[in-house]
C-alpha cells in the first residue's frame, strides 16, 4: 500500500511511522522539510518538497491524507490538491473540521471526481504504539479501497476503526466524542476537587484514582490518566487553572441549539471552561457591586 | 478465615459466594430464611436463624459483614449487634452509610470495644465474577485484620482495594465514586441523544459505543454497559423517562454546598434526574403560563 500524509504534526508524524512499519510506503509532505527529511532518514518514508512531487510519486488512484489544522489550512490545501490530482483520486481528511465543511468538501471534490474521506481520530497520545480509533465518513467503496490503512491504524485490524455514515458522519461523531470526553473530565475534575478540599481526610488522591481504576463502574481511560498525573503531586501549585475550549464543544453547544434538544450537562462544562478564562469576569465584578450596593443601603 | 454475612440481597449473596469459593467458613443472617437455606445448599455456606446464633458460631475475635442497607437497618442492626458482640469483635459496614454517620458508628461501637470499618463497594453488577472495587475506611490494625477476606473480594489481591483513610473515609470516597458516576452517565446520555436526533446521519449508536471502547479517549466500563444495551435498539420505545436519584448525589451535592466549593455539572446532573421525575413541574407550568400571557399582550 502507498499512502502521501501531508502535515506531520504529532498525530501526522506518528501515523506515517505506525504505517511504514506495517511496510506501507509512505510520501510525506510538510512545509518545515527538516521534519520530513528527519522522518526519512528514521524511518524510511519519502520526503517530497511540495505537491507536485507528491503527486509524481503515487500510483493512481492516489491516496492523500491530510493532517493540517482544520480549517483555513485545509480549505487551502484542498485548492490545491484538486488543481494537481486526478479523478478517482482520494483525498482523506484527518483533521477536526466542522462536519458542515466536510460535507461541503465532499461535493466540492466530487464535482472533480475526487473521492472525499472524513476521519475522525481519536486517542493520539498513544496512538503510534497502540493505534488510534478512527471514525469514517464517506462513500462505501472508498472506504473498502482505504481500508488496508485503517486496519494498521487503528488498535486491531477488526475493531477500533468503523465506517460510520455518509461525508460528514466521520467528524460529527468525532465532535461529540470530544465534548463527551470533555464532559467526563469536568466531572471528574469536580468529584476530585470535593475529595481534596475535604481536609480533615487527607485523601491520596492518586491512590484513590488508581483504585477506581480497578473494578469500580467509573475505571475509564480518562481516570486512568488522572492517576498518573496526581501521582506526580495533588498540590497543583504550579498549574495554572485555566481550561482551554476546543472548538468542538462550541460545536455540539451549536449543535443542541439547532436541534432544539436539552444537553445541559456539555453546554455547562463549556460555560465552566469559559469561566476559568475569565479572571476579570464582568459577569461577577457586577454582581459584586451590586450586591455590595444593597448591603450598604441595608446598613445604612 | 471464617465471616458472617448480614443482610443477603444481590451483593450480600453474591460476596458470600465469592467468599465461600475461596474456601471462607461463611456464617449468613437474612430475615428471609429461604435465601440463607437455599445458599447453604447451593454453597455450603452456614445459615443461621438469629444474631444471637450467629454469634454462637463465629470464634471470637469475630468479623461480622453487614450488607442491610444504610439508614434505618443498619442503626437498628449496629444496636442489636453491641448487646451481643464482644470487645475486639469487628464489624464492618458494606452499605451506603452517609460518612457521617460512618464516623458516629466508629466511636459508638468503639465505646463498646468493638471495631468498625466501613467500606464503600463498587462493581457490584459484576463483582461475583469479577471482584467488586472496596474503598475502605478504619483503623490500620483492624484492616489488616480483615485483609484476607478483601483480598478475595477485590478483583485481585493487589489491586482494587484500599485502605483510603480513617472511620467515615470508605463511604465519604464512595459518595464521590457514585456522583462521578452519575454525572458520567449523564454526559454520555447527552451525547448520544445529539447523535439521534441527528437523524439525516442515520447512525448506528450500538456500533459507535463499541467503536469507541476501541481505543478512544472515552473508552470506559460505562461506556462498555451502554454499547451492551444500545446493541439490543436504539429507539428506547419502551424506556420511561424517570431516572431515580441516588442518594449519594445528593450528599455530593451537599458535600459542595458545606465546602463553598464549587461542583456545577455534577449538582446540574442531579437537577436533571429531578426533571426527569417531574412531569407535572411547576417551574414549566408557571413559565407557561407567564410567556402566555406576555405573549397575549403583546398581540393585544
Amino acid at each position: 500500500m502507498q499512502i502521501a500524509i501531508i502535515g506531520l504534526g504529532k498525530t501526522g508524524t506518528d501515523m506515517a511511522r505506525r504505517l511504514r512499519r506495517c511496510a506501507c510506503e509512505i510520501i510525506a509532505f510538510d512545509k518545515n522539510s527538516q521534519i520530513t527529511r528527519r522522518l526519512a532518514a528514521e524511518e524510511g518514508i519519502i520526503a517530497v518538497n511540495d505537491l507536485k512531487e507528491l503527486v509524481r510519486k503515487l500510483l493512481p488512484p492516489r491516496v492523500v491524507w491530510s493532517m493540517v489544522p482544520g480549517g483555513e489550512c485545509t480549505e487551502d490545501l484542498f485548492k490545491e490538491l484538486t488543481k494537481v490530482l486526478d479523478a478517482d483520486d482520494i483525498i482523506i481528511d484527518g483533521s477536526n473540521t466542522h462536519y458542515v465543511d466536510s460535507q461541503r468538501y465532499g461535493s466540492e471534490l466530487a464535482g472533480h471526481g475526487i473521492e472525499y474521506i472524513d476521519v475522525g481520530m481519536s486517542g493520539s497520545v498513544q496512538g503510534l504504539n497502540q493505534g488510534y480509533c478512527l471514525m469514517v465518513g464517506g462513500n462505501k467503496k472508498t472506504v473498502q479501497m482505504i481500508s488496508p490503512a485503517l486496519r494498521i491504524l487503528a488498535p486491531a485490524a477488526d475493531r477500533g476503526w468503523a465506517h460510520v455514515g455518509t461525508h460528514g458522519a466521520g467528524h460529527f461523531t468525532k465532535m461529540i466524542q470530544d465534548t463527551i470526553e470533555n464532559g467526563m473530565m469536568q466531572v471528574i475534575a469536580e468529584g476530585f476537587a470535593l475529595l481534596h478540599n475535604k481536609e480533615d481526610f487527607e485523601f491520596d488522591l492518586g491512590q484513590l484514582a488508581e483504585l477506581w481504576c480497578n473494578g469500580s463502574t467509573i475505571s475509564s481511560q480518562l481516570l486512568d490518566g488522572a492517576a498518573k498525573l496526581l501521582k506526580d503531586g495533588q498540590d497543583l501549585q504550579n498549574i495554572v487553572p485555566f481550561v482551554c475550549d476546543p472548538s468542538d464543544d462550541r460545536w455540539a453547544t451549536f449543535q443542541s441549539l439547532d436541534q432544539k434538544k436539552m444537553a445541559p450537562i456539555l453546554s455547562m462544562a463549556l460555560q465552566q471552561r469559559f469561566n476559568s478564562q475569565d479572571d476579570e469576569s464582568y459577569v461577577n465584578k457586577l454582581l459584586a457591586m451590586m450586591h455590595n450596593k444593597a448591603n450598604n443601603q441595608s446598613i445604612g
